[in-house]
């Protein structure tokens, strides 16, 4: 595929340079017939759809975050810790870099450089990205209000920021499970997410070969990754709860920090004392990691050590600037059970652990439900911003309904909208098969889809800078009847070009200038009749 | 097909008896396994899924309001007005009734029963329904509150209520265009719309046969049926609307009224001095009757004659008991002409035409828009009822972009889902070709289901009685693994099942006492170890 492909017509990949030449902040420009201004839409598939690049799997994106990171002078190669040069035929084959942590003692987030009163190339990239100052992303970071999720051992990847106060974000969840997929799949789904416009990936592997399928994700991807690292530590172990402990957890955190994870799901509000509340609720614990680590602290009777050992994952998460992702392992399952007591009182602990993360100058999100109905999706909201400071919401939809099993990537639209809009930073996508599969491409594609158009009702209601100039774009194209034109400046071109087709006679097909549509005829054309009675 | 057929596995018809045994309520029971109680659901899909109904499109359903009508004593049969009884080969064949008329002066609408104080067969039908008390529906109707759109001849229909205290209901367009589609098909898309849940169709037709593709239709629809009158009016005088007049229209009235169409859409609020504020919006009038109407003011500087005539029309709904779905010719056709000055003056004047309606007796709905970003839905919401005294709302979505043309039907869900919490009684549908062309048959699936769960979503935050029965079902069968139980108790049983078969390596397929989906796999179930949780 040479630039957008077939997928998105007369799209271009541009880029703005910043204040150096090697800030380049990618956008993608929809080009409009007529005296239109061609429209920038933000773009996060990366140089893949850059004409100029040639993409070579096996080597890995450039490093185009390589020379600030050592520019700041903070950080030191050191020896892994974990063979991650493995020999199997499935490792990554690329470029091997020794990986980077801080020097003793540093700090190296964004959120400390920040704090520092410093604007680095990674905010000012944002700035440039979101249409805002550089020195406003500063302020949001440096608040905790919003975080730049980027590793030092991920330069591949074009910063950019989460925060409620931005375009409201979208993540795609891959990686493999027991039942299927290969390596070749996950990356070819994560770039194929990141084409349709998922802001951040998160790998989920828990299946064979999670490290090099890690591996590969990483150091292809244009996106920030997430990962649940709970979930590899278990791998470890032959999936058997009873030998989990915190040194396993711990180098493989730190064996993740190393690849380049940009954030972790850390399930360490799921604490002793709200078992019992657990217990009693309809659906019980639905989270992989809040169960697994429920039945741990039920099987040793002691308290979650992901919560007994918080400090020392700070220390690691911020010699890397790794950002957290705290886990809502009591989130509800059920509608039955929305803000129960189970879900409001792991709220507070993770509000109390954003205040430690802060100390250590770590980045923090906090991770949100989950099944919610509509009426309680305010109080939630609400609630999460008091309690957590305002660290910002990373929320899996809210589902509003659970009984649309098939069509939860609607249900969770409607619900992510509504929290997007109430002040939710960046919605997980849900597909089609939510709790019924893993998705296949296709169903990647849909729930990508789905949740940026959810995000971008969310931004259209908050004012996010840029949001309402598609739509502007969007309503001329229809009142001028510029049919490729709205065709492009759509989520999904080729479905809308195909809709229309679908319904014009065969010999109507071919012109594009048609002044009515199928769903009235000409006759009955209000587009054409509002333009008469604009003339009168 | 015989019952629910291949698309409800374990579902079955069962009537409820009222306090006459010509009132049999349908619902779909779905059969649970285990210990589980069979889960009751509304049921709009009519005799057709009663495996001991034969159907004959030809003879259309049974009149099962006759009696009730009739034993009333406050109608007439009266000749046509109309040459109904066409000699054309598409002609309906069944069951030819002389048109029925309200005796002279009286009002047969079911808000001037509900106001005597009587509780009418279709009331206590509706309250069945809906598990409330036959008393609630008749204050609702008899505030206007509620409307319960039957035109009394159209007595093969089921009694059905919209109101906001009721189940949130939703519309399906059907209907041909110039460019295509014919009778049988529109028939069968009616059929195909109520099976998934339509609770009332629009024959939006402005193609050829209008007539007698309406005829069909009645005959054979078991849900209400509405129209834009407007539409055929125009297209007796071949489409050129330079010779549309009062008596024609009347003419019209008098037509669909004699073949039992159920609720009128009229455009009697768009107005000569809201002209002004229609031509300096960004997108003008995006409604087709508005539209013509607006042409027609323009090109002859009169007022609206559906405004002029206004209590002529009424004398006419009355004497049928047609409900007015008073249309807004001004709806915004993109989000910056939400909530502007041409749309909130036709509100009011909406709300004017309300009042002098409820003096004839008629029952009475106001449509609403359209495309709204979600932070106006609430200020249009509110205004409705305010202005028009709390008469149902009946919106289209809104759509909270204009930028998604080929996922239309998800951005009217969450702007639907939104409103419906709000109070708007019915959703009309939009299916995924909306602004791009006609809808097919699997466009008409996909827009109900879509909005099926839009409605539901907005009926759990309302509190609606019955509503979460069925997802404590679905919480339930997911809790205990029961897949087939969670396939049927979906709006899309078999979409269910065969996204779960997908996802299984073939050797599993067969099973279904899996306790794991494929999402997680066996180990990592949250739902497996959290049941292992609650037995410690």
């Amino acid at each position: 595929m040479s630039g957008y492909g077939k997928y998105f017509p007369r799209s271009e990949k541009m880029y703005v340079e910043g204040s150096r030449p090697d800030i380049r902040v990618p956008f993608r420009k929809i080009k409009l017939h007529g005296e239109n201004e061609d429209l920038r839409v933000y773009d996060v598939s990366g140089p893949y759809t850059d004409p100029a690049y040639e993409p070579d799997l096996k080597q890995g994106l450039p490093a185009i975050r390589a020379d600030w990171i050592a520019g700041r002078g903070d950080v030191e190669e050191h020896a892994s810790g974990v063979d991650i040069l493995s020999n199997s035929d499935k490792a990554f084959q690329g470029l091997r870099r020794r990986p980077l942590r801080a020097k003793p003692g540093q700090s190296v987030t964004q959120m400390t450089y920040a704090q520092q009163g410093v604007v680095t190339p990674e905010m000012e990239f944002v700035a440039i990205r979101e249409w805002v100052e550089p020195e406003f992303v500063r302020a949001e970071v440096a608040a905790g209000r919003a975080v730049i999720p980027l590793n030092i051992n991920h330069p591949e990847a074009e910063p950019m920021v989460i925060g409620r106060k931005f375009r409201t974000k979208i993540n795609a969840n891959i990686g493999n499970s027991a039942l299927g997929s290969s390596i070749e799949e996950e990356v070819d789904k994560m770039q194929w997410a990141t084409l349709w416009g998922a802001d951040t990936v998160m790998d989920l592997s828990t299946g064979a070969d999670i490290h090099d399928t890690r591996e590969w994700i990483v150091r292809n991807s244009p996106t920030p990754i997430g990962t649940v690292p709970l979930y590899q530590a278990l791998k470890k172990i032959g999936d058997n709860a009873d030998g989990l402990c915190w040194e396993l957890y711990r180098d493989t955190l730190i064996e993740q920090a190393e690849q380049g994870i940009d954030y972790f799901t850390i399930h360490a509000g799921v604490l002793k004392k709200d078992i019992p509340a657990a217990k009693e609720r309809k659906l019980g614990i639905v989270s992989r990691g809040g169960s697994i680590m429920a039945k741990w602290m039920v099987d040793n009777g002691q308290e979650n050590f992901l919560y007994t050992h918080f400090r020392e994952i700070c220390e690691i998460m911020r010699a890397y600037d790794i950002t957290f992702s705290l886990g809502d392992g009591m989130r509800p399952g059920c509608i039955a059970d929305a803000n129960d007591e189970a879900q409001l009182s792991e709220l507070k602990t993770l509000g109390e652990l954003t205040k430690i993360a802060w100390e250590y100058g770590c980045q923090v999100m906090i991770e949100g439900p989950g099944h919610v109905p509509l009426d309680k999706i305010k109080i939630n909201m609400d609630k999460q911003l008091e309690d957590c400071f305002e660290a910002p919401f990373y929320t899996l939809g809210p589902l509003v309904t659970d009984c649309a099993a098939g069509y939860d990537h609607i249900t969770s639209a409607i619900g992510g909208a509504v929290i997007g809009w109430y002040g939710t930073s960046m919605l997980c996508y849900v597909t089609p098969k939510e709790h019924l599969g893993l998705p296949n491409r296709d169903d990647v594609k849909e729930g990508v889809i789905v949740h940026k158009i959810a995000a971008h009702a969310a931004d259209l209601a908050k004012g996010i800078p840029g949001a309402m100039d598609r739509d502007e774009a969007m309503r001329k194209a229809r009142g001028e009847f510029r049919w490729v034109d709205q065709f492009n400046l759509t989520f999904d071109p080729l479905r809308a070009k195909e809709y229309r087709l679908a319904s014009l006679p065969p010999e109507e097909r071919d012109k594009t200038d048609q002044h009515y549509c199928s769903m009235c005829g000409e006759q009955y054309c209000s587009m054409r009749i509002s333009a008469e009675i604009r003339k009168s």
